[in-house]
């Protein structure tokens, strides 16, 4: 079997089988039978250190999860191409009719931390990770500029000037803005620590994120 | 603090710090100081059930996930638009320089049963959803008219074919293609079956998926 | 005796006199008679939620302090003109040989916000708090027409900026300098977020904070 | 952590987070949320062993601080130059209107005590302490020389000199006099035995100082 799938993720199911499903079948069960029905959908990082089932303690049918670089959500741009994000959130939104989006940012990203690198150039085609942080170029371009502020000061504040961006685009969806008008879903923001497990949570009113663990 | 986050992630995020946080420490602030080098990457669908870190028992920095919906990875297109899939493989392959790609496939698509239906149309303008299934459009359009099978093993079918179609997208990319000749990365196909936990790999070589439970 | 003192000075005093003082009467005695010999100083800002003592709980003898709006240091500048922070810093590190010098600073500062106003001008004559706060003034020019950070965070991002700034300062005193050379003083940079209670603490090499409860 | 502050605060810290922080928590966030309003601003020295939180057995938000060397306030001298206490005094009473306004003297005062000491010459250029302490210069001189007095009786001789000298330079300060001609601000001169704990307060109308415990 250790060449159908990396030995890491098979002792892994292992322990899954053994720990964590015997007290799941019947809610496996169950949600396979009547279907997914998420109240939350989450946008977070690819990045190894900030899975949002592990951080949120997540059961099987919680949570609506899309994961790309750096947890962008780009502008509504209806032109006929592909767009993996917005698809996710059109089927979460008009199929799952979820009641809650979050972005959830995290420290240490590394797609912030290319876009604040100096190398940060026009961008050739086939740049794939280039192009798709180049949606936060103009951010990235005053901040990697700001010399008062340290290293890791300009990467947070980019990451959460980030998580604000991708929450303002999401008001772009025209059905996301009819819902959120008609107080039938809201949007969060929130950013992980990942050295620490500290969450901070952004007030949707200031766009400041504040430590959930002192509320 | 219920008005900033849902509440379920909330009481999620007090479980995490109270059970796992504390084993963890020391683990993440390593990987906070040193940077995440997980071996694999996991492409993975948005649904609530599916979560690999969940499946694989994943501590920190083992994984590097994408998430979009049906798990889907599109053609190697460099042509200067926003590609989230293609920009996360790039980051993982190019910066992260992970040792595998898993396309983990699930039973109960809701992206597969949307290609699957009668509906599936030539694409609206804005119309995210339908356009990002439209990648499988061939193939869901051969399956669908096939009456020999049933519903079911239409969709569980075309959930297989979607994974093998991933896959071979993944040689698209001339760098994973050369790192595959080189024997510096290894591609694979998985399949849970979400009512009971079973896990099925892909055969590289037949492209057949079998349990792994029975190797 | 109420003309003489204000109340709720008096009352504090009474309670002084019977919880606290009689702890502590031998060792104010020996400090009495023996001079005090800080080993720290802390130059901390005027507000009166950041009392150095109480956050440090401290006892008398322990940390030699300076208070002044935003627990500003400025730059070395032996004009013969009075210079207050100056006189004390020479006292401190000449006569007492401290040897650490602590720069505190805290959340909400109500200097810093006066130097991030909009109405922050060339300054007039006689106006003190604008001119002792101009000591910021490049730094808070460039942080206040940031407007990708909320307001929140253009504070807390010059209250550090600050610190760093002060820090400099401090190595500008040739007396302090040359002590920090021999290592027979040390330099530290810290925040306290007036709304929890958490205290940040300035690395050295980098000018980061980082929470010590994490530490 | 011990690199990053010294090791006396950090343990002093972690007694504040156990014994005070818990019954604070909500005094500290509410004055966090609506900002500060003290009654009244002491005028303290540095000296480790007359902090005024400590000796008023303060809350969090009472009074704000300011401490220089011998507690001293400069006259009114709007020059343009940097002035720390006369800037604080301009916050405290023009932004956050305090009350009262109390000068805190205390026994053992090094800077007196340098004052009077023969030594006392014309100042060199960057003498910072010299040259703040100059400021009692012309008192200083005429006790220096009084030999009927004993050392230590000249000693607190100057101590209460300094403090009246200061409450008349309040005075000096347009925006405190016309306060004070208004009756919305009240003066006051105060002074600690370091070696008892004993207050002695300051008679307005003939410049004497009384034990507090006494009245």
């Amino acid at each position: 079997m250790s060449k159908l799938l990396p030995d890491h993720l098979l002792s892994g199911y292992r322990s899954f089988l053994e720990t964590r499903l015997p007290g799941e079948r019947e809610l496996i069960r169950d949600l396979a039978e009547r279907g997914q029905h998420p109240k939350t959908m989450v946008i977070a990082c690819c990045d190894s250190r900030a899975a949002p089932e592990v951080l949120f303690n997540c059961s099987p049918g919680d949570i609506f999860v899309v994961r790309n670089v750096a947890n962008l959500v780009p502008p509504y741009e209806p032109d006929g191409e592909y767009h993996s994000t917005s698809a996710a959130l059109e089927f979460a939104v008009n199929s799952l009719a979820v009641e809650h989006i979050v972005i959830l940012g995290h420290g240490s990203c590394g797609g912030i931390q290319a876009a604040l690198s100096p190398a940060f150039q026009p961008l050739s085609a086939g740049d794939f990770i280039g192009k798709w942080m180049s949606l936060l170029e103009p951010a990235a371009k005053a901040m990697g500029s700001n010399n008062l502020m340290t290293g890791r000061e300009r990467q947070s504040a980019l990451e959460r000037i980030a998580i604000r961006y991708s929450v303002a685009n999401l008001r772009s969806f025209p059905f996301i803005a009819e819902r959120e008008a008609e107080n039938t879903i809201t949007l969060h923001g929130a950013w992980i620590d990942i050295s620490s497990g500290d969450l901070w949570a952004m007030d949707p009113e200031t766009g400041d994120f504040r430590m959930t663990i002192n509320e």
